[in-house]
């Protein structure tokens, strides 16, 4: 059975990030609405965004969110006081255009320093069905 | 301000698993369900499940799945006819016994190999608030 890898995945952590922005439900939710089509992936459930609260401790509160696409997902999820987000896009396509990726958040919201890791998934994904 | 990561992430690709197993939208289920509490973590959503349908490409069809726990989460993605799953387990505590959670999924799905990614997420968490 010949392989090849299954998908991509990029990890995004961001800093420095403005504070309303990254407290802006709305905003979250339609970057989460928006990604899929441009990178060309076919949405299966409508995004969600839940409100997490203050641990008091390692987390200060924010906006978690989520969207699963045929068959990977992005997630996003925000900490407004800390100026943090940690993104994960995550596709079944190869090719991916991180940059675009690691831009399209920057501008939204307004990160100062991103941390990224690149993983490709699924290194040895059969080819064809073996069932 | 003084920094720490901000959270622990595993990646896990699993390979030769059960059709049977990788088909049963209530194991899937009950993973999202059951994981959380073992890894001590408080759940902000209701798991969720969804079908994909084949693409007839590169994707034969399979149950996509995610949980959001304070403030990460945990999602499955199988694929029953290619004996494949591709998991991702993020949680805010450090210290994750990534061990426990392969052997997790190995046994439910009944994996025969395994391919895993550990990130620590947020390397440069501030770890007081900044605004």
């Amino acid at each position: 059975m010949n392989t090849s890898h299954f998908g991509e995945h990029v990890t995004i952590d961001g800093y420095g990030g403005s504070e309303a922005l990254l407290n802006n439900k709305d905003l979250v939710l339609g970057s989460l609405s928006d990604l899929p089509a441009k990178l060309g992936m076919t949405t299966l459930s409508e995004p969600q965004v839940f409100w997490a609260e203050s641990n008091h401790i390692k987390d200060p509160g924010g906006w978690s969110g989520f969207v699963v696409i045929a068959e990977s997902h992005i997630s996003i999820h925000t900490f407004p006081k800390r100026g943090f987000v940690s993104i994960d896009a995550y596709t079944c396509k190869n090719g991916m255009d991180t940059d675009f990726i690691i831009k399209y958040f920057t501008e939204r919201f307004e990160l100062k320093d991103t941390e990224v890791n690149f993983l490709k998934r699924g290194t040895k994904y059969p080819e064809g069905d073996i069932y």
